[in-house]
């Protein structure tokens, strides 16, 4: 590694939505850059050092650690097929393939670890998701398996003496984003001139810009927080303020059909995400509040 | 598998503290009873086909359950050497060997996996223990390990299609104890008439025989309950309540020295154990009381 920087960090789903964002901050902040990627060609972000590899395949994370001797590793990747990933099988496969990597970079020296969780391993049922009183009570296959995943890269830490945390991720929106969630679906009807079917929108919940989350990631890779941190805006706006927003930004409100599909039942009126971590002991703030960041997303589809 | 029998039950950790109690039981509900044990020879309790398998050994477990092919699997093998396991590395190469089980046991067709837990995984600092309420939040790289497992249970269940329960021990005693735990080590003391050298004995836990916690474990796998349940026996005392019991057993108040020892600075004054799901929802009631268990404790001792 070459003197004057502060490690070799590998990150894994480095060119995924929120992965890709967290690359130029950690070049800013000093380090080593090394990607794991499925798919290797263009479109990859320049500035780092791109690895094709699998990770879902039994060996092969533990091989790509042991070539790369990275310092610091901030675990990404993950199965995120929209609906699916809530109860996919490669769920599991994930848990072991990031139990693989844990141990592996515990074995290579590493000093530091930072994995991608979610708000779904709360208890949704008290709507106050702070990281310190929140219950960790997951109510799905995929909140399980995180959760699970996290109190692993707990205990390897513990045992290969690395320090760990673990970024929870809440409501996501920005550049790349799958074209079947939320504020892609929207936009891109509208841009189309087509109608854009929505539930009632009063749900509220906590966005955050992608590109944020990858710098929030970046942040905590760099701080010397440990635990779980939420990665999050720490205010909730309804959801039809979102889509509303987006319809504006576009011109074209009147195309908006709220109350067209139905809201899941399970889901709770109002989560309210506490940032205070992430802004206080990590000491990273937003730069896109989300009138700017959903122009963001939205000249994004634009261009497509 | 003959007919009249309920299933094919297969117990990890079948020779040890608590899974030799839940044989009988089994038996007696209807089971064909294959039990797991790392040491073969004398001392193994009857009406139970043994299998000797280390279940550490990467793939012994999924080898062991395609051989049984059991419908039944009660998971009870753990690392358990007193103090050493609430750090030790051999933790996650339990999550590890029940991962591999648990994959197995859902590929041969299995239909119920009830586990040991730990009120290890719970929040102490509530102090109230009570499954549908207490958060989740192990201090201990012990918790951590049994919760992830625990979720991973979950995840294999809902994947493959068994049901999945998870018996959380708290505070055991009984006959073939660990000699360093602490009714052992009062009993032996006393019965030696050394004195026994104890904390200030005011912590207040749940007590449970190992004899009826076996039994309970046999009535959880037999009953329709799922998640968490709390193998207890839902009420708290002094832990001088055990000792000065134990004490009048033999007859040696006068050799106890309560305030001898140190208690761990983390330990909560009260643990108040919920037992309500074990109660009414797997239908289990503690044979013994207190008296009664640790009569025959001190029995056990006495012979040796």
């Amino acid at each position: 590694m070459p003197a004057g920087l502060k490690g070799r960090v590998l990150v894994t789903g480095a060119a995924g939505f929120v992965g890709r964002h967290a690359l130029p901050s950690l070049v800013a902040a000093g380090y080593e850059v090394h990607g794991v990627t499925l798919a290797p060609g263009e479109g990859l972000p320049p500035l780092v050092q791109w690895h094709t590899v699998d990770l879902l395949t039994p060996g092969a994370g533990a091989r790509l650690v042991e070539t790369v001797r990275p310092t610091h590793l901030l675990h990404l990747a993950w199965t995120t097929e929209p609906g699916a990933y809530w109860t996919s099988e490669a769920n599991l496969r994930w848990v072991k393939a990031s139990l693989e990597l844990l141990e592996a970079f515990g074995r290579a020296g590493g000093r530091r670890f930072v994995g991608a969780g979610s708000c779904a391993e709360y208890d949704w049922s008290v709507g106050e998701l702070d990281e310190g009183r929140a219950a960790d009570r997951p109510a799905t296959l995929y909140g399980r398996a995180k959760l699970a995943t996290w109190h692993l890269s707990a205990v390897a830490a513990e045992l290969h003496g690395f320090t760990a945390a673990w970024g929870r991720l809440f409501f996501l929106y920005g550049p790349h984003e799958h074209p079947a969630r939320l504020v892609p679906t929207v936009a891109r009807a509208l841009l189309a001139a087509q109608p854009a079917e929505v539930g009632d929108g009063r749900a509220e919940r906590d966005f955050l810009s992608s590109e944020d989350a990858g710098a929030a990631f970046a942040a905590l890779l760099d701080a010397p927080v440990v635990g779980v941190v939420n990665v999050a805006s720490g205010s909730s706006v309804p959801v039809a303020e979102v889509v509303t927003r987006v319809a504006r930004l576009i011109g074209r409100e009147d195309l908006v059909r709220f109350g067209a599909r139905k809201a899941p039942a399970f889901e709770p009126p109002r989560l309210a995400t506490a940032a205070h971590r992430l802004r206080h002991e990590v000491g990273f703030t937003p730069s896109l509040d989300l009138e700017a960041g959903l122009r963001r997303a939205v000249d994004f589809w634009r261009g497509r």
